[in-house]
């Protein structure tokens, strides 16, 4: 058991940075702001994004890839979007370098200005409307159902390991459709896939809503999200799909001519995840012993540690582990075999535990002798000594077990910090003693929004869909409301 | 038959265009120099990384991501390195925009400027050297064995879509080793792997061999790569693997006690190919109808195009045709049903052997009745009516043949355009007239080397691995020669 090593209720960011670093995740690089994304990390991202890319294709999208650099000119187009993207982030002013004359290395060639400065994509609506006003003549080349996998820089100040990183990966959806309808259906839609993908993949439960008009994306008539809350009881947005209405089809000029023959402007969505969802997942399941993985996006979903002192019981033993790692691997199952030598089994264990590896297959000679091995749970961290015979059997059924106790937890844990609050008093009670999601009614305006938040750090995390009308008064001005609202603090 | 696009004896310059852009694989975009890489490009790409990733991984390594930026003063850490790749590049000076005083638009906020600019990566060597120096202590640590996926730019004069663009996406292998001979083992595993790929996906084959020092990667020791021949007879490098010796350990300072308990610098190789590929596949295969594309990584193997004229015949043969589709998606075939309505069946019979789709199978009502169908092969543009039963195994069968006719034809086309010259003039005659790889010998020299090109615009494209020594003269400056190198004119 770690114990050089935070734990949550000791120092809940200290113990969430020790987690990355120890476990492999990722490490700040020598570029302010900027991370490396180590295998393991990065072997959970690509686990996220078979998934997700699974079911974008399955509803019916293609990828594509857009420049990384935008024109500046560009960020102007769109008002409300030019406000909101195009302040803190990396400028390409210089396309070359020169050796300095003065002899100390290399400095930028002045001669070499760019007559327009090219931004680092902070995220792509522009260049792909303007994209798009070219591919688009007849209702007949719409709907455009387009994704990307790319990363994006924003010059983030405070910045935090895949939370909040200058430049992170992500996708974006950027679709252009005949109607309104079709395009706010577009927009539910990617949302659901999102709602999805977080409950069934991650294992993490979330809220669906749409946000405030102070928390909506710059551009955007709506904005969908889902919001998963994370053990120290702060919210975490999780995914945002945008309904962007007509803005960027008249910025870009995009139209089409309907089947009723009318010149009509484009409407537009988008929507991303990024990154930040591996960050979500450390928090959501973890412990003090380590990362906790769902099997469902764990690299290795099992590992087996052989144990032995002779040579004649490690020929033994590893040729047995070999043979069950085939087997399980026949079945579908993801395993890595730890047969080093240069490591003790103990030690083995503790990495395993701490990297989150959902089951962990222990066996010596005597198991080999016996038709036996000893399987533990990294959830759980319960063992127990099972019958080698039926080995898929068992590990497919713990590995569902596993999914399924970390959604369940995870949704224990958000319904009872779930809370509501009547009175300001109450809501500041539980913002600093509890933490959670509160449940509480706002008057709807954006100046009472931005009051609470500069008084309190909680922000509006969305109106839920389907919300149930309920009469009450705003808890900061005492104004007539007719609907709760989730307020949180955030990551 | 696209009569208002260029025929490869017209004009083989605007024929490629013709295909990438009709073929709807990718177009210019608003940024200079960089290309928008449409869904049927991205496509054929993605295949194209499923495949080399699944390689990658097969032998050992794994995905990793390092930041898109890399401080200038890296760049001057190593001497070879540095001239180069620190050019011709984008700069990031500074990171806020603010918007402009005389209410034009947004300006650079000149506040905001950074100490050190940053490089929007060319390669990556020096920022994961510097990573690597804190993950290497003990030869336990090695060896390291990562590769990325990652977009990179490298500010291109002359720019061409796919071929040579100021952004493109490739991958980037970057391997530690403790030992010189793993890391030249490396180097030659993955240029295997990429001739493997060439041959048995792309179906293209590849010499494989070094590059003299002309040509070398800048901080390579050794550069090993693959050379194919398009078909106006010039040459095209597939993919390079460098063994770069310890000259990035020792600029980035990265050392490893060995097992004997000495200190040592650590041994480097890094590999890559990119998008570049999908021009080199365009080239390779595609005649004056448009693409041609391999089954191995055609986005859609077959398409099915429904033919009808009355709403009955319509909903016979539509139900027909998915029950094809669903028969030969199930034995593992990449199938597109064009139903649409909006177009008529000549018009995609058109569009589909201008996308290159290997096979199209039509289907109308007289063939429901006899359970017949038309299968037309892109490759030879044979038709033939075959029986609907075990569909499935002819369509295999004729996938295969089709895989295995473009690579026999190529390799065809590079034994006739490989040519042998023993005089200049036989050199001057092969490039002028017939184009080709040039088997010839050389002195050895860089100065003779660059020399040829100057007069010629031809270079050596590599020294063949395993070379059988011949003696001769340097068809250039008559000097002693060993054996015989590649020349050719080259993308």
């Amino acid at each position: 058991m770690a114990k050089d090593f935070s734990t949550r209720e000791e120092n809940y960011s200290k113990w969430y940075n020790d987690i990355v670093q120890r476990a492999g995740l990722a490490e700040n690089s020598a570029v302010r702001g900027c991370m490396v994304i180590k295998p393991y990390g990065y072997a959970i991202w690509e686990k996220m994004q078979a998934a997700l890319d699974k079911m974008f294709k399955d509803t019916g999208h293609s990828n594509a890839y857009f420049p990384i650099f935008i024109p500046k000119s560009f960020f102007s187009k769109e008002a409300a979007h030019v406000e909101g993207f195009a302040k803190e982030c990396a400028v390409v002013t210089h396309y070359r370098l020169k050796n300095d004359p003065d002899g100390k290395g290399i400095v930028v060639d002045e001669d070499a200005k760019l007559e327009e400065e090219l931004i680092v994509r902070p995220t792509s609506e522009t260049i792909i409307w303007d994209t798009y006003r070219n591919w688009v003549q007849s209702y007949r080349d719409l709907p455009i159902l387009i994704n990307q996998w790319a990363n994006v820089v924003r010059w983030e100040m405070r910045t935090r390991m895949f939370l909040r990183t200058a430049e992170f990966l992500w996708q974006e959806g950027h679709t252009a459709h005949a109607t309104r309808e079709e395009a706010v259906e577009e927009t539910e839609r990617m949302l659901d896939v999102y709602a999805d993908f977080a409950e069934n993949f991650m294992a993490i439960p979330v809220l669906k809503g749409t946000k405030s008009a102070n928390e909506r994306f710059a551009g955007a008539v709506e904005t969908y999200c889902i919001e998963a809350l994370m053990q120290d009881g702060k919210a975490l947005q999780a995914g945002t799909s945008h309904f962007l209405g007509q803005n960027f089809a008249k910025a870009f000029d995009v139209k089409f001519a309907s089947q009723e023959g009318t010149l009509e402007h484009v409407w537009a969505t988008s929507w991303g995840v990024s990154t930040r969802l591996v960050g979500a997942l450390i928090m959501a399941h973890s412990d003090d012993h380590g990362l906790v993985l769902p099997p469902k996006l764990a690299p290795n979903q099992v590992v087996i540690v052989p144990i032995y002192k002779s040579a004649d019981q490690q020929n033994l033993v590893v040729e047995k582990a070999r043979e069950i790692q085939r087997q399980l691997q026949k079945a579908g199952i993801s395993v890595k075999l730890d047969d080093r030598d240069t490591y003790k089994p103990g030690w083995k264990f503790n990495e395993y535990e701490f990297k989150g590896v959902p089951v962990r297959i222990a066996i010596g000679p005597r198991d080999v002798e016996n038709g036996t091995l000893e399987l533990a749970r990294r959830d759980t961290l319960q063992k127990e000594i099972i019958q080698m015979k039926g080995i898929e059997q068992t590990i497919e059924k713990m590995l569902n077990d596993i999914q399924e106790n970390l959604y369940r937890k995870a949704l224990e844990f958000r319904e009872r910090s779930t809370y509501k609050a009547d009175t300001w008093d109450e809501f500041i009670d539980i913002l600093d003693n509890k933490g959670g999601f509160i449940l509480a009614h706002w008057d709807g305006t954006a100046e009472t929004e931005q009051k609470i938040k500069e008084e309190t750090k909680a922000t509006i995390r969305l109106i839920p869909l389907n919300n149930i009308p309920e009469e009450g008064k705003c808890i900061f001005t005492g104004k007539p409301s007719s609907q709760r609202v989730v307020f949180a603090r955030a990551y």
